[in-house]
């Protein structure tokens, strides 16, 4: 057996009603809420109004900030930390997607450490950040159950991550409900980013025994609801197994992080807008193409436990529920893969990699396949 | 799916010399250590040295407190919790098998929580406990990754159990060298335990689609491991696998707890001092048979986890690991039975169980068979 660590700082409670059910893992954790989420996810889910229902029930206040971008710059958590800061909040609920869910990481630090936004990459602080409660209202990010947190770094002119047990959120809340207001393509491309934290912890150079129990749980999961992704049958158990896939998922990258899919992803996003899970789904069957020829036997362990039997299928799927409509040229998917090769996450891939791998599995999956 | 509650407060560092691999995670708790070990078990597994070499050359007090009985008393701990507080310790090393461990949890808030041990049953302390490492030295107890203490309790002629999330060990440190020193009769009775675990938290009203991926993985495990058990096998694979299984059974029942095998276990082992796992062993074959009349889908699930065919395979297991040779009597089961039905763990039992089911469970094991 390889050697391992297994960490997970995240109390989690799944299933309906889990957030009223479990009121005091909120209200124990402050006196004053600093409530982090995007423009629309807070309210459309229906759990910034859950919250605000509980908080004032409970006699605590809060200060609502809901101005999160999808993608959070710097600059954007760098406003919220200031604001957080001001409110005098001693704790944090993050509602949404993986953007407020990361950003509110990154705000529970700059809360109380007089940093500039970019020292959160190399984790210079010092002051214990914020405790956070999270609410996902995607089935994707698993951000609930991890201590990363990926911001968009103009300077860099991509995204970076940063990793500190500290902004594990003490607590999540896991209520399929919320997950409901997602439109099909939010929901599509969210579980397409969980199945690939799945199957980036399992083709992973850090990978255990225990972080494999993870991965593989979450991607029979997934099989088993492929077909309703594809027919957009989203039912309430459809629902609820996906919101437990992606913790499962999450839990796995708490273990081993995320590796060249994302690391190349993050370019579609940051060029293209391509939403970050769409991103990732465009590459993945080339990418199980280049780690098969080097690990074959994990890359058939993915297909199986996702019920495939081979990466053909596996592009099939992946063409019912995404499709490249952008134009890329060879020179940007040269910028992309200088990138991308940059990313730490990248000495993980199973494959080891050089940046001539990346720009190859971008070509096939972005050029010779052309726009479909 | 059901609702379910998923904790793990435990960082696990699992592997060969993963203790001086990640010093820092042990003298980050604190400026001076308070050791609670067993007679024997901590000099003999080497991990006590191992620990004391690395605290000196960190420049880290401690103080060792090897007082702990098998099965620790209120008076037990209590003389630990009173040794630490004068220690003026900050932080807790426990190193052992369940005993050492679980009395380092209630040390750890004796020490500075001015109560009277019976009070740790009712949770009625309010002083944070002091933060505990954790190195077991048998693969059984999963107490490393738990937030349970068992303690004996003559008053109530029984063992008790409190669990509180502050006495999560912060780090467990899981070398399977530390477990080479066990005997034949402890590594086998300590792995029956943990399968006993494995099995109690999957045959469980509060079982989860999560604590089922723990105990099925623990239980698939095992099941590899039980031919080498019975013939005494134990190269370094076995024991490392043991181990492993040993603490994602521990994993399951830090979601779950255990039920009534434990509950009645606890009478063999106070009453007739049967080492715990062996008090459960002598009575799971029975216990899955009286499980199987109600639940007969997960039992057989258990079955093709271990990789058997039925209970009677698994009963000639046993009887190849386990022999009872204890008379009991009529009276004594019937005292045992209304002993059991009083534990908390036994409205958790899959099947409803009442004090005559318990009895029964331990006549047809205990005397109908005989000793053997």
């Amino acid at each position: 057996m390889n050697k391992f660590k297994f960490q997970s700082g995240t109390k989690v409670f799944f299933g309906a009603n889990c957030l009223f059910d479990n009121k005091s893992e909120v209200t124990r954790l402050g006196k004053k809420a600093f409530i982090v989420t995007g423009k629309t996810s807070g309210i459309k889910s229906g759990a910034l109004t859950d919250i605000i229902s509980m908080l004032n029930e409970a006699n605590i206040e809060y200060q609502i900030f809901d101005k999160i971008e999808n993608n959070p710059s710097l600059e954007n958590v760098k406003e919220g930390g200031a604001a957080c800061r001001q409110s005098k909040a001693d704790f944090i609920v993050g509602i949404g997607g993986g953007s407020p869910l990361d950003a509110a990481k990154a705000i529970a630090i700059l809360a109380v450490n007089d940093i500039e936004p970019i020292q959160l990459i190399k984790n210079q602080f010092t002051q214990k950040p914020l405790p956070i409660a999270a609410i996902p209202t995607t089935a994707g990010t698993g951000s609930e159950v991890t201590a990363a947190s990926i911001l968009t770094i103009p300077e860099y002119e991509t995204k970076m991550s940063f990793v500190h047990e500290d902004v594990f959120p003490k607590a999540a809340f896991l209520d399929a409900k919320y997950t409901e207001s997602m439109t099909r393509d939010i929901a599509v491309n969210t579980a397409i980013d969980a199945m690939s934290h799945a199957i980036e912890g399992y083709l992973n150079k850090i990978a255990s025994t225990m972080s494999d129990v993870f991965a593989l749980e979450a991607l029979e999961i997934f099989g088993a609801c492929i077909e309703n992704l594809c027919e957009e049958k989203f039912d309430s158990e459809t629902r609820e197994k996906l919101l437990y896939a992606s913790m499962l998922a999450g839990l796995t990258i708490a273990q081993t992080g995320t590796t060249i899919a994302h690391g190349m992803g993050y370019s579609l996003t940051y060029f293209k807008d391509i939403p970050h899970g769409k991103a990732n789904g465009l590459l993945l069957a080339e990418y199980l193409r280049y780690n098969n020829e080097a690990a074959q036997g994990r890359v058939q362990a993915v297909l199986k436990a996702l019920n495939l039997i081979s990466i053909d299928d596996f592009e099939k799927i992946m063409n019912r529920l995404i499709r490249n409509d952008i134009d890329f040229t060879r020179e940007e998917l040269k910028k992309y893969s200088s990138l991308a090769v940059k990313q730490k996450s990248t000495a993980k891939n199973l494959r080891s990699t050089s940046e001539e791998d990346m720009y190859r599995i971008m070509e096939k999956s972005l050029i010779d396949r052309g726009t479909h």
